[in-house]
C-alpha cells in the first residue's frame, strides 16, 4: 500500500517577542536582495495601532520606499480584492507586506499571485489553478486566528452566488513569516474568542480528518495543547503575553495541521454563514465545532479521547467514550465563558433558511470528504437548528 | 526584550510507506516544470537494493534522463567531495536527486551550490557564504540518522586539519524530501543503532540548547517521543514497518529541531573523533550522549525532567532530579541494549590523544555556546577519559 502524505510550509518563520522590530533585517529572506519599494496591506485598525509607522521606519533607514494600502475589508468579496488590486495598478513592489487579519493575509497572497499572473480571481479559484510563482509575500498575522500566515489557501467572498470558495496553490505560501505575539495584545475581547476557536477548530478538525497522518497529528496536537492551556486566560487577561504567545503558536501550528490534513464538517457548514449572512468565519466555526462534534462522536470517539489529555482533561481511569466526552464538555464550558453566540437567529438566520444552507454546506465537497462521518442534508439541517433553538 | 527564533526547511516534504512510487510525479514540486534530465547520487549500498532502478524506471516512462553517480565516501572528506564534483564535470542536470544516509545527502547538497556559485568548498565553510541559490535538490533519507534531509547545513571532513565542519546556508535546503520508511527496512542493526542515537542526539541536545525556543521544543519533544517508542524495537526486529516509521518522522523532527535551536557539546566532542580517528557521526555522538548529560545534569535537571514522560518513563511522584536522572539511566539502558561501543580504544584512541582531543574540540564554540553548561578543557578530557576506563 502507499501512503502519501504532504507538508509544505513558509520558507522562513521569524518569531519572538518583538520580532516585528526585526523586519527590514529579514527581507533578504524573500530571496530578493536589493529591495527598493514594498507595498504593506493591511486594515484600518492595525495602522491605528502605530506598528505601520514602525515598520516604514524600519525600511526608510535602509532607503526603501513604502507605500500602504488599508483597503482590505472583512470578509472580503472578489470585487473588493479587485479593487484593492486596481487601485495598485501598474505600480512596481519588490516585495508585499500583510499584516493583520486572515482577510488582510488572504488578501495579500491573492494581489501577489494576481500581479504575475494574467487571471482573474475566478479563474484561480479551486486548486492548483495558478501557473507563476507571485511577488515575494511577508505575511505578519495579528489574530490567532486563521494560521493563514502558513497555509496555500486564500479564501473568498462570492456575493452573488452567497458562497465562500477557495483558492489553493504553493505560489500563495509566503517566503517571510512574523510571528510576534505582542501585536495580539490589543485584540478586543469578542476577537480573541472567536479567532482563537476558529484555531482550535483548524486543530481538532485536522486531527479527525479522514486525511489525518503522523505529520498533521503533530501540529494538531501541540496547537490543542496550546490553545488550550492559554485560551481563557488571553480572553480574561488580554495583555497576558504569555497567553497570547501560546495563543499565536497555536494558530500557527493549526495552520500547518490544517494544511496537511484539511478541515472538515465545521468548516463546510460554517462557510454557507459567511457567504449568506456575513457571519465572520472565526464566529461561524466556533458556534458550529460543539454541535458538529456531537454529530460526530460515535465515528471519532477514539481520536477524541487522545486530544483529553493535550487539552489537560484528567482522564485517568476514564474510558474512551468518557475521555471523548469530557472533551466536548470542555469545548461547550468554552463556548460559555468565551460568550461565543449560540443564536442565529441574531445574525438574521430565520428557520427557512435552514435548507438552502444545508444546501449549500453540502456542495463543500473538498471538505465534508475529511469528515468521519457521512452527513446527509437533514443532518446538516439538524445541525444548523440547534443553533435555532 | 526582542526575541527572535527561526524555523525553514524542505520546501516540500512528501512522506508515506512507499511514498518513494511517487518520486516522479512529484518533480514539479523542484520548481522545474520541465524537468530532461536529472543526477542521482548514492552510495554501493543503496544502488545494491535495487531502488534505483525503479527511481529510473519511473524517470524514464516520462522520458527523463537519469545518469548515477555512487561515489559517496561515508563521512566525505573535501578532496571526496570534489571529486564526485569533478566528475560530474560540465554535463548539465536540472535536478540533483541524493538518495542515502547522512554522507549522501550532505554530498548533494554541496553539490548543488558548487554547481551555480564559483567557489571551491573550503570557500563556503561556515555561515551564510553561498551566495547564490544552488541547482534543485530532491533528498531522499535511508537512515534515521542525521536529519540532513531537511536541515541548511553540510558537514565535511578537512584531513589535514583532521577537522570535521560545516557550511551552513539557506541554499543547501531541499525543494522537496521523499520520507519513506520502507527504504530503511533493510538497515543493519549497528546502523540503526548508532544513526537512531545520533536522531535522539539532535532532539536532546536541542532540547536543552541555550537556544531552545518554543518552535523548536515542538519538533525536539515529538522526536523524542517517536524514537523513544521505537528504537529498541526497530533494533531488534528491523522489518518493523511500524517502528522505521517512527524512527525515520524522529530523525525529520530531530533536524527540524537542531535546525532551530542548534546542537550543543556531544557534538562539539564528537567531530574531533570523527575528523582524526574516523568514527563514524552517528557512533561518536552515541558514545558521548550520556556521559555528556551526566556532565551537564546540574544546569538541566528541570528541561530533563520534562523530557521523562514522552521518553514513556514512569515518573509518577518523583522529584524532578529523580525524573532527570531517570531519563540519563534509560539512555544508559538504550547503550547497553543496542550495543553501543563504549571504548575509545577499539578505534585506536590512546590516552594520550586525549589532551588534542579535547583541544579540538575547545575550538568548536558555534555549537559549545549552546551548551547549557561551560566546558573546560579539563572537563572535555574527563569526557574522553570515561570512553577509555
Amino acid at each position: 500500500m502507499q501512503q502519501l502524505y504532504r507538508f509544505q510550509t513558509a520558507a522562513h518563520i521569524v518569531a519572538g517577542r518583538n520580532s516585528i522590530q526585526a523586519l527590514a533585517d529579514n527581507l533578504h529572506f524573500t530571496g530578493i536582495h536589493d529591495v527598493k519599494s514594498v507595498l504593506i496591506i493591511t486594515q484600518p485598525s492595525i495602522k491605528a495601532l502605530g506598528v505601520i509607522d514602525d515598520i516604514v521606519g524600519q525600511l526608510s533607514v535602509k532607503g526603501i520606499k513604502a507605500d500602504i494600502n488599508t483597503n482590505v475589508l472583512p470578509e472580503p468579496t472578489v470585487g473588493n480584492i479587485e479593487e484593492v488590486f486596481q487601485c495598485i495598478g501598474n505600480e512596481h513592489y519588490d516585495v508585499l507586506i500583510g499584516i493583520g487579519g486572515g482577510s488582510v493575509l488572504d488578501t495579500t497572497k491573492i494581489i501577489s499571485v494576481l500581479k504575475t499572473n494574467n487571471n482573474s480571481i475566478r479563474e484561480l479559484l479551486g486548486t492548483d489553478l495558478v501557473a507563476k510563482p507571485g511577488l515575494p509575500t511577508i505575511l505578519i498575522p495579528t489574530t490567532s486566528g486563521t494560521g493563514a500566515e502558513v497555509t496555500p489557501n486564500a479564501i473568498v467572498t462570492l456575493p452573488d452566488e452567497e458562497l465562500k470558495v477557495g483558492i489553493v496553490s504553493k505560489y500563495l505560501l509566503p517566503k517571510v513569516v512574523i510571528i510576534d505575539p505582542m501585536l495580539t495584545l490589543g485584540l478586543p475581547k469578542p476577537i480573541t474568542a472567536a479567532t482563537g476557536m476558529d484555531a482550535f477548530t483548524h486543530s481538532l478538525e485536522s486531527y479527525i480528518s479522514n486525511k489525518a497522518n503522523p505529520l498533521s497529528d503533530m501540529f494538531a496536537l501541540e496547537s490543542i495543547r496550546l490553545i488550550s492551556a492559554s485560551i481563557v486566560e488571553a480572553y480574561q487577561n488580554g495583555s497576558s503575553a504569555d497567553a497570547r504567545e501560546k495563543m499565536l503558536f497555536g494558530s500557527m501550528y493549526g495552520g500547518m495541521a490544517l494544511t496537511c490534513a484539511g478541515t472538515a464538517a465545521v468548516h463546510a457548514l460554517a462557510y454557507p454563514l459567511g457567504g449568506k449572512f456575513k457571519i465572520s468565519h472565526g464566529v461561524a466555526n466556533s458556534m458550529l465545532l460543539p454541535h458538529v462534534m456531537e454529530f460526530n462522536m460515535d465515528a471519532i470517539t477514539d481520536r477524541l479521547s487522545q486530544v483529553a489529555e493535550p487539552m489537560g482533561i484528567q482522564i485517568r481511569g476514564s474510558s474512551k467514550a468518557e475521555a471523548a466526552g469530557r472533551v466536548v464538555d470542555r469545548i461547550v464550558e468554552w463556548t460559555k465563558i468565551l460568550e461565543i453566540p449560540q443564536d442565529l437567529r441574531s445574525f438574521g438566520v430565520e428557520e427557512n433558511d435552514v435548507p438552502a444552507l444545508a444546501v449549500s454546506a453540502s456542495k463543500v465537497t473538498r471538505l465534508l470528504n475529511n469528515n468521519p462521518k457521512t452527513l446527509t442534508l437533514d443532518d446538516m439541517e439538524a445541525i444548523y437548528r440547534k443553533l435555532l433553538s
